[in-house]
């Protein structure tokens, strides 16, 4: 396509800021801290950086790590990559340096956008990859640094800025990859998502249609942006409508709660735990929190008890995400109108997705029947960076494949029953790992976490196991806990033993290792 | 792309249905007299029917006629065509045999659906085609007639429809054609819209969130389906988001108003004259219209009384849509919170639309300036069919250049003036014919219709010029009426002199033709 159509017609998410500054130069864009701009502020600081990075030699194809709490500059790069055709690499601050060096390695990054008080944690990183020439400090919350490696071309993301604040018109498709958005492994080293313009604007859209964005919606961003569900299921639907955009570096009950107040916020997003903390804040009686219209949780399903806290006390909409990375990410929404009535569903699919259950061997199977939950959608990835196998795995049978096990309802809402690979298969039946974690916190208060994994049993093939974290000072036992669930559970379900630990393993943003603790426990029964 | 990719990821119009289908099988999708189809229903049939075109050969690329009124039919083809990857060419029942011919031919279908009512009013176009191999003969309001030409594989509509109703997995990128609209050109034969998938896809999806369509919408589609207003702006969106079309082969105020009470109608689309009608029906009085969420007009504003009384006699929301075919075709909303406040507004742009204005030499202008309404966006047209010249001059400088003049107030709301080609420029100024029109009805209600064009003048470059005809059996003096004018218009917009006359030429869909009107007065002031 020629530059000339390209720039009519293509399908850019930097395009949706560049129209929201069009159509609403004067609406408040991003807030973050004392700093604000409006959307045509904002818009000709995108601008600016651009072509700042393009004067660097910055170019459509090239890679950028972004290595950034929540703020204004995060978004700002994110946007600017977006206008130049370069692909943005959101760095996980929870990785470790040497799973930050592969994604660096891996992705081809040319240079790192690192705010300053990262600089150190980032350092060991940046000097195990050559190929990263630049290394750009922004300010972030400030404070001196150390320009180390010091082979590299160090500069101040202030120096950036160009001043030219046109509109820049490069060239870019509408399947160019916008990010590499990496996965954390529990088994391996991240998997890098290529998430193109087409598939992140089309989940913008989706998600603005779904959620029922608007203008005048004030959104309090504080889930980490580096992550999918805050940048494509809030941030870039939010341009998208011209909303704006309240960064917050983290979660603070009272912090939040005083946000909401004072800025009359509208949407939140927050995971259930961050609900309970703002019930419980010693404010929150006195507080008014009108202005709020929709509340939003994604992880983990919310308890009957507080999901009912959360509606009686917020008095808005809660709904809940579900999806991943690879569906740029959200695929179904737990509507406000199932909360009450579906507890544990995760919900419809959103439009532009369609959701389907299959067999291993590839065959769709109707509503009521549990199997591998499976999409289709242009939100869907590209695929795997440099994985053609990896992709071509998750591509079989011509959907893409979750690693999620659910089944359908007669009505048509999707419940999620288990992790594929977490999924024990004992004595001919499969049971979700899930199912029987649930019964284990139900049963027995004393228990502070619970992991349910099949072990090698020649009799069972897999021995359904529960592996149990006390709380600090209770002590468990064994047969008590058996005998509790036998009450619960039908009996193939029933654990055949408890194991008791001390922690588990875990990655570094504190998933769990199901599989470690596995392979730990692999000769139990032997 | 591969195939497997390309089911998993492509944008199409097809799979917007099929997502329906998905997610609510048995919501209402379309009902048609007395019939009726869920969307479970409704997609099977349309898999039938493109796995019947596929038997018969047609395939990714191919172009198919579409001659039909409003029906399940037109909606069920176009929706094969779709999944199929074939470009459907709606023929507008207005044009003459000899524009239906020369669309038949430039498109290259291959065929031509016909509802069995207008095959004696397209033999004679059919008959010019040679390429033109199959004609499918749609029940459409029934009765006999005649296979002419008999050259051709003459099949009615029901030998397509194959057994098999599984979902076809056709490989159809984003930007292959799903529609050639042909645009009725006043000065010259049509041009071919070329609208892509993307396009379609996105301009629906953005009417989904800006018209805020639900699933629960009840649409009464009375408007013709040939048209891209009705098509693209309300039955494409209405599928995405998985609500009922009522299908209206026209419009008939009664029968309409009986519709929506009995179905509970959320939405309609009509001129401004049908809500006028509706309002003076005898019957209206007693009616109950509380089921109506949004009202939409287009092609025309509304007067001032005219949007008072819809308001009030509705008691809904009132909205005009504004664009062209080329943008497939909305480009702004004329939203019902500026219906009163901005009477003669065409409102603001929607999502994933850049509208700007733009000086003759291309610089776009700030707010307050009037200008060329040009306009950015993945809904753009990929051109106009076999015709590069028309398609780069549309697109010089990087933008859709509308053909429209108008500006955008403080307030980013956008007023349309006139056509480019129809501003006059006399004395060094421009003046829009439209505004001048509108003067010379407001002063004289003898009138019933008139056009303001400008002609050669020696002194003047254009000489502003009304062509007036009067009502039945009344007699207008120029002098009078020059005077009236001068009472509210500018001197300079004051026409030179008026020109009475019986009759004005049209286009075949009853349009005035500006451009005859012109040429046959040109030597009035010589």
């Amino acid at each position: 396509m020629e530059l000339t159509e390209n720039l009519i017609q293509r399908v850019n998410v930097g395009d949706s800021l560049t129209r929201a500054a069009a159509a609403r130069p004067d609406r408040p864009a991003v807030v973050d801290g004392t700093r604000a701009w409006t959307y045509a502020e904002f818009n000709a600081l995108v601008n600016r950086l651009a072509h700042g990075l393009a004067g660097s030699g910055y170019t459509r194809g090239d890679v950028l790590g972004l290595a950034s709490g929540n703020s204004a500059e995060f978004l700002a790069v994110y946007y600017a990559c977006a206008k130049l055709g370069v692909a943005c690499v959101p760095i996980n601050l929870g990785w470790r340096p040497d799973e930050v060096a592969y994604v660096l390695g891996h992705s081809g990054a040319r240079g790192l956008v690192v705010e300053a008080q990262l600089v150190g944690a980032m350092s060991e990183a940046v000097a195990k990859v050559s190929d990263v020439a630049d290394v750009v400090v922004a300010p972030g919350t400030g404070g001196g640094y150390t320009p180390e490696p010091a082979d590299r071309r160090w500069l101040e993301l202030a120096e950036l800025y160009s001043d030219n604040q046109a509109e820049p018109e490069f060239l870019v498709e509408d399947r160019d990859a916008l990010s590499y958005l990496y996965t954390s492994g529990t088994t391996s080293f991240p998997k890098g998502v290529v998430g193109s313009h087409l598939a992140i604007y089309l989940e913008s859209m989706s998600g603005a249609l779904d959620s029922g964005w608007r203008a005048d919606d004030r959104f309090a961003a504080m889930m980490p942006m580096f992550h999918t569900a805050q940048l494509n299921a809030f941030c870039t639907p939010a341009v998208m409508v011209g909303a704006t955009i309240h960064v917050l570096r983290g979660f603070d009950p009272a912090g939040l709660l005083d946000l909401i107040e004072r800025e009359r916020i509208t949407q939140v997003f927050g995971l259930p735990m961050m609900y309970r903390a703002m019930l419980d804040d010693p404010s929150f009686a006195g507080r008014d929190m009108s202005s709020l219209r929709r509340c939003v949780y994604a992880m983990a399903p919310m308890p009957d008890a507080l999901i009912r806290a959360c509606l009686d006390g917020f008095g808005c909409d809660f709904a809940l995400l579900f999806g991943q990375t690879e569906m740029s990410p959200v695929t179904t929404l737990f509507r406000p109108e199932h909360q009450l009535s579906h507890i544990g569903a995760v919900g419809t699919p959103i439009t532009g997705v369609q959701v389907a259950i299959m067999s291993p061997d590839g065959e769709l199977l109707p509503a009521g029947e549990q199997g591998e939950i499976v999409y289709r959608g242009p939100s869907t990835m590209s695929g795997y960076l440099h994985n053609p196998s990896a992709t071509s795995e998750a591509f079989a049978h011509g959907w893409f494949h979750s690693g999620d096990v659910g089944h359908f309802g007669p009505d048509g809402v999707l419940w999620f029953a288990d992790r594929y690979k977490d999924v024990i298969k004992t004595g001919g039946e499969n049971v979700a790992s899930i199912e029987v974690e649930k019964a284990v916190y139900a049963v027995e208060p004393r228990i502070a976490e619970v992991v349910v994994v099949g072990l090698p049993h020649d009799r069972w093939s897999e021995a359904i196991t529960a592996v149990v974290v006390a709380r600090p000072g209770e002590e468990l036992g064994e047969a008590e806990l058996i005998a509790a669930l036998k009450g619960r559970l039908d009996g193939y379900k029933v654990p055949k033993s408890i194991i008791f630990t001390e922690e588990f393993p875990r990655t570094s943003t504190g998933k769990i290792q199901k599989n470690v603790v596995r392979e730990r426990y692999r000769d139990h029964y032997r």
